[in-house]
């Protein structure tokens, strides 16, 4: 008779994108011996090359489950993620990483968490990681700590887990981390960078080297010390 | 050269079901001269007479725009308005709107009130009105004020809006109202309710008359001593 590799284990909700902060959470949730629920969000994204990525690292990092829920939110514009915006490249090093950038998918983790937190009430998990980082992300209201709190009183009142006295958590491992810290993080777990995929531009596979994704990751390699597997369009600065 | 009727007027994001309370809810915004962006969300919910009767009702009281949001639920699976779960039928009085019913969708008005942040956030409007109500639906979780309130705050640290100073409200004019107390500020406004539909299990456009929301409703108009324009099915009881 098979047994179940997960037998008696904490159930977790893992928000996976497919970039290489939610892998490296979904990485340190299976290190901590959590069953692994994944959800990805296909936002009308402009790329469909996310959602791949998505499903090579749940696969990969053995998660229990990948659910990819359709939200579209082309309907409501807003972004350059989403709408006919162009992603900005080259941006001045000071630029980046400072403002709201165009690439702020409006109100994109609340929506993330709403059905993190759905997703929990359903299957019964008590938490729900997500691989937000307000360090290189400063620019994103939604990746703050004092919003992932305050979202997570609003998720105790509003739902039928915390009326049942049972709270869901959120889960921010790598909220403090600097990326040259979460890339070692992921290293030091054994994860394939190569499955994973943070270009909001990209060309197929290829990473543009160029949106702002793009430069803080290649810099957190570089300033890691850990080889970065990413393929880069030819012309990519390095 | 034609006049924008909505010119000059403050712009609101009102989410719209196609039940009572929002209908109630957009006319109420109406009357208060504010430009409504209606949003409905197609969250695979069994019956599409629901979506119907949002467009109805948001083209009746002449919204300046509808949008409806498909957010696929079903892969969440979790409640009776989404899965293949029974909606209770003629439940003993006691019974109705205590506790969380099976009809509860996980986490729904997190996900409403999400949605309506990114399209306030996109069309620059700075409240969103919701119909919820804690009185008949004392046993839905994400229908209290303090739910509301603590998701606002949220919302004030998670939104581009907010980072800016500029608070998205939370605008919920039926928390504190009776069902006859809302069928009357429908009545007073002229509000035709032919247009709406709150059954959880209708036959084509037919209420069936037994399942909570419907009984809730025909006393709200008994009590509200309003004539109810519902077509009911045969065989519901009055």
């Amino acid at each position: 008779m098979p047994t179940d590799p997960d037998a008696g284990m904490r159930r977790a909700v893992v928000l996976l994108s497919g970039g290489l902060d939610s892998a490296v959470t979904l990485a340190l949730a299976r290190a901590g011996g959590l069953e692994c629920h994944c959800l990805s969000l296909d936002y009308g994204q402009r790329h469909r090359a996310e959602l791949d990525a998505a499903r090579r690292v749940a696969q990969a990092l053995a998660a229990r489950a990948h659910t990819v829920v359709p939200v579209d939110l082309r309907a409501l514009g807003g972004s350059a993620l989403t709408a006919d915006i162009a992603v900005p490249k080259d941006r001045p090093e000071h630029e980046v990483a400072s403002g709201i950038p165009v690439t702020y998918v409006p109100a994109r983790n609340m929506l993330l968490l709403s059905l993190g937190f759905a997703m929990a009430e359903t299957i019964g998990a008590l938490e729900v990681h997500i691989g937000v980082n307000a360090i290189d992300y400063s620019g994103y209201p939604d990746c703050r700590p004092d919003f992932l709190a305050a979202f997570e009183e609003a998720g105790r009142l509003g739902t039928a887990a915390g009326a049942r006295g049972r709270q869901i958590r959120i889960c921010a491992p790598l909220a403090r981390l600097s990326k040259a810290q979460i890339v070692r993080a992921g290293s030091n777990l054994g994860l394939d960078f190569s499955l994973t995929l943070s270009c909001y531009d990209p060309a197929g596979d290829l990473a543009c080297g160029r949106c702002d994704s793009c430069r803080i990751r290649r810099r957190g390699f570089a300033q890691a010390g850990v080889p970065d597997p990413t393929r880069y369009a030819a012309g990519a600065s390095v």
